[in-house]
């Protein structure tokens, strides 16, 4: 399979709606937690039997499921059933090559949405797919595997004095779509630090390998604007406020969020141009490495060549050659290959090689 | 005949509506065959007599008619009349290098797209055109020659119990262009493994094949692109669900095929900035390896022109030479001649050249 | 005067609607040819005196009025007094350096497009302006000189069964328009062949002149789009269908018209991509050479540069060098000689250079 | 200051509408003339006294009143005063480094464009800015000293049979702009000329000065570019008809003038990738020189190096070398010299170095 | 943390409107200042205690609040909490690497924008945000520390004449964003003036440093873009006077404000179009200096290795070598050198080389 994409090309003559997962399998199990809440109370539940979370639909409190793993398409058939979600939307959970997007209907409305780590040792973005559902009262997650990137939600939960508690669904799926985006400025900051070294590793010791990094480099740089760029568009149809789902009140904080991501946008463009920048140095370091080699050569062949040719000329055995009997011809041909060594010199100062 | 494009010179000065086949003709004889089925019945003909299909043009079962081979026009021409097909459209039918558009009338929604596979032997892309007609229970296609990308539909349409026989001939027409889009990922994945072995051929065993392959690819992503960037306006116009023919419950489908589309294209367009990077490193491995060339001549050159210089000194045949009398002259130029050597190491490793 | 471009330069400061005649002058006399039909009736006239064409102004019939050659501005100007065109229009049909473009008035559609030939000869693009006034059973034509591009026209309406027997003058105009546009597609298909002539040449033969080529090429895609280019909005504005003398049953033609104008638009830009590959090849080619004749020099110097100055220690003239009275001396250097040149061949081909 | 711009960083810190005249002054007092027509008379009155002008705001004729000189400040003041010019705009009358725009107020309307001037001594463009208040029946320019640009003008207001005389000051306005951008035209003339020269000079006798030529004309270009382009948007504003001081009948004109701009900027961009073709050819050239240079130097080395060394071997003083013996050691030598050329002779034209 | 950006990814995880102050802390302690004024008063206070402002929210007069240094959360908060600002402005405001922007409320209108400066000894910019709350009667602006650069306005403030103490506070707001961006002026002619400097020590002096200077210099630009190229879209959503606060008088200022915007804008993108010539020039002198390196190389070695073959050949110790016993041969050989010479310098001269 091709490294850079995952086209859905295993799908290409399935009927349209066949739940085919497609990506590498990142748990063992489907497993799926429920955190209950409403401004009174909170609780939070791992679901052993799927049944158990099918009574959440209606309840009046709000309900956070959360589930790991995409790859047993048949209990998130069983789901979808369940909570009404169209066949086309749960193709998309399955499949984790979708593109972000925001999808709106009567019951609910779905977004999907990429998160992202930077895996320093390989210099590498791992991109898992995150689908959300967002009900009335209700917020569905679907998730590659399990994280603790959500931890810091679920403390809030837990204090019954934080905002989260007195918001409605809407805006805990605004706080899940916000820790996201945030977490894109940690990848960021990292990609930043290895353009940083890049510049240094470019100025100081560019080497063989060099030019494989800035292209790696500049390729996490694609791929990051290739799964974030639609988000733009996601982020913009919620903040438009046309959505029945998302009330006034949390409209300026998906606002907010819409900046970040905008702010996310234009660093990578920033930072794609650095890296035109660094490629630019690299090919003309070599350029003038190559300068330099060549003047070196220059400046040795250019003074020893004509000495060269002076020592074979009265080192040839013509039986009349006035010089060779000459007492002080040894000693003024030395001279003048002083002389023009010297001038050698001097030629090269002026053009600025020495 | 140029071999990029297919130029419809050979129309110039023709009327409009002159059926002129463009193309390199693929088949013997136009074939021609029907799907004609409801929730209740289906059953598959295989035409021998023209005449045959013209009774499905009224029947309240979905028929979906198949024509296989563009060149006979005076065929086509009398379907054209029989199923009221503008001169128009049928001179686009007829015209292999048309471009993917959408066409709305009041009979009939005429759609043509491009049906791409991917020549391993040539590396070459083989484009075809597909061509749609869309009446009330009537799809007409209109290819090249038959293929056999279509059979799973016709398996479908053979189990009762497919969503296929409860929708109507827009679903139909649906499924058809959504097998041709996911057949796109197929010829996407192809390039992609191409493009990873050109990486590593660049990296590895760069050659003086290796640019030819670079440019060809680079053209396939030129010609893809031309080929399906029109279907995004095509699918964008069948999505705003402003034509009567498609009905709301299909217009889900066609707005997943439309992202299907845009996920291709944003695909197309990252290989291309990849296979940049590709030429650039390319570009600058060859320069490398100039350097390298270099630095191994001027190293050689630099140590032993000096040296040789001094061997000519000595080869000299003036009389009065003193050191040549000297006994211990030669172990003492030998000696020199080392330390003259490991100079020009050391310096040439504080060069970093060796 | 400039090569590439016709500045009006020399309209600076005269007043607005001045008839200048700006080009190359490219026949003797202005002539007149008229061919008048209706659906029973046709005649062609070749008009002597100027006055002859003034009745047809005001005739039921359709009346198709073309004036070859534009420097005599009088007779343009009596022309224009009598059909009532306004000065402005007048200046642009003079002007032969007028952009594409849709004026609409209440008595007229006026249209400027050029008719763009292929010189083989040159290599070179000939441009010519074309200006069409469409009017109520009127289409006047002005251009730069005579050609047999409309032939095919006149043909058609000797056969009084043609479809253009029986529309009104908007399709006479619109088949004008079709022809000139199908020509554009002559002109790209020998574009094309010289693109792959060219990209032979620079495989196989690249010389001095071969840059030259290829930047000519790229020269007559930038004059081709610079002139088709705003076609693009003169068809659109045309198939909108908001103007009146454009009747209903000829929009469709129309929106075939501007499809063919997106065609070549695309394909343009298809050749100046394909045309940069082409220049990336050729720059890489001689980058590529330039490297082999590196290789070859630095092979030869590395591996006698060693061996001449061995000859060379032992060509010096010291009284006591113990080898030189060596029986085997000789022999053993030779052998020493060949050891180091099999070296050096062993290091080339590791190094890949053999 | 900075040669390309002038910011206005002097005015950093000054309030809003301060007059601070930017710029080089280039009059030494502010003149000013008026002209004033209808239909029936005319007159040119040079202004000794400011005052003169006052009237000429009620007048019934049109009164064209010409500014010459911005940097008196305190005259420009009194003049806005009388003729109720905002501060703002009097601001940007004085600051010769505005933006070309298009203000509408009640009272008039407000352009500003740029004279543009093709030194050819220097290469060099000349830019002063125009401004215009054309309120009912009065234009006031402005422009930083006199020129004879606009003596057609008045040219055509003495002749009473002159369009100009019959339209209202609107018109005038017109034609004013009419002849700035007419004058546009002449520049590009002479900017094509210049590319030509730099065209054949590139190709003929490149030198170290012609990269500095082309870069020169690259920033020509960008400069022409920056004062032409907002033009667009100015002449754009003024064509849709919709401000109260531009009667319809002046409309075609001023749609005309958005056409000549379009083409102006048109030609400026295909000027600037032609420059980019000329800066490839340069590049390519030299590289190719480069070729050639390595060539000569390969074929000399590789033919001698191997011939010096077989002089060396012989000329090495062994004892015991038979060959130094042998007759017709001398002679086969020299046969074998003779043949090794030939040989390498043929190496490098199968190579194509010869 | 990363040089170029500060990304928020401190903040990932915590909940929205979590005030962190991201930056450096430029001050010790929050300072803050109050102007206050009418038509009749005006007074100057240095405020002590936090609650010494509170009363200034609803005073009739205008009340410019100052607050320098952002890092004392809990200061901030409690100034938010007393003038109402929602929790999201405040973290915007705190949070110094804020995108600048408009948010319009019902009680302010909310204003980031960067406040830039040029540290002329590191070659850097200084990037300090600056936010504005509009209120009615009151304007209060946050800031990173103290500048002197209102300064002007204040002084203004005490002349009782000036237009500012007749306009409301969005004449003030306005004001101040004027300042600030006429300072962008200040940083683009310091940048004007490195332009300049670059380009002659591209033509004059080129050294190893150069290249990192144009880099440095193009990365400059890259974030004066960033930060200036959204103030575009804030200056157009006040300038098109949908905002209650904001009265028609102060509309003129403000798009006057947009017209510098847009000028600071196009001369960013004019100095990054230098800059590529710039870099171009320096890449086109390195490749043009190796020709002249590798051309005297060429020529030495060209000229002395045939000469130096010769001697060797009459150095060699044949016995049989009858050229050696020859009176003139000595003399016949220097002949020949020096005609050898002669013409390779006369092949030279024909080639350019000399």
């Amino acid at each position: 399979m091709s490294k850079y994409i995952k086209p859905s090309s295993k799908k290409a003559g399935l009927a349209p709606g066949s739940y085919v997962f497609i990506g590498d399998q990142k748990v063992e199990d489907i497993r799926i937690s429920i955190t209950d809440y409403d401004e009174q109370n909170h609780k939070f539940i791992s679901v052993k039997d799927l049944e158990e979370i099918f009574p959440f639909r209606d309840r009046p409190t709000i309900s956070w499921i959360n589930i790991y793993g995409l790859h047993e398409t048949s209990i998130l058939e069983r789901i979808g059933n369940h909570f009404k979600i169209h066949p086309l939307v749960l193709e998309d959970i399955v499949n984790t090559d979708s593109r972000p997007k925001l999808e709106v209907n009567n019951n609910y409305v779905f977004i999907v949405l990429k998160m992202i780590y930077f895996d320093e040792e390989k210099s590498d973005l791992m991109i898992e797919q995150f689908s959300l559902i967002i009900g009335r009262n209700l917020v569905i997650c679907f998730q590659e595997r399990e994280s603790n990137i959500f931890q810091s939600i679920r403390d809030r939960i837990q204090d019954s004095q934080s905002r989260l508690r007195k918001h409605s669904a809407d805006y805990l799926a605004y706080i899940l779509i916000d820790v996201i985006v945030d977490h894109y400025f940690v990848v960021l900051e990292k990609l930043g630090d290895n353009l940083e070294l890049l510049e240094e590793e470019v100025l100081d010791t560019p080497g063989k390998d060099t030019l494989r990094k800035i292209n790696h480099f500049k390729r996490n740089l694609i791929l990051l604007r290739k799964h974030i760029w639609p988000l733009r568009e996601v982020l913009g149809g919620l903040a438009r406020g046309e959505i029945e789902h998302f009330e006034k009140t949390t409209l300026p904080y998906i606002r907010d969020c819409y900046d970040h991501i905008i702010r996310v946008i234009e660093t990578i463009e920033s930072y794609r141009e650095m890296a035109t920048g660094v490629l630019e140095i690299y090919l003309t370091n070599a350029s003038n490495r190559l300068n330099e080699v060549m003047k070196v050569l220059t400046i040795i062949a250019t003074i020893f060549i004509p000495l060269t040719f002076l020592t074979g000329l009265y080192g040839m055995n013509f039986e009349f050659m006035p010089e060779l009997k000459w007492r002080s011809a040894y000693p003024v041909l030395l001279l003048i290959m002083i002389l023009i060594t010297a001038g050698m010199v001097v030629f090269f100062r002026k053009k600025d090689w020495l």
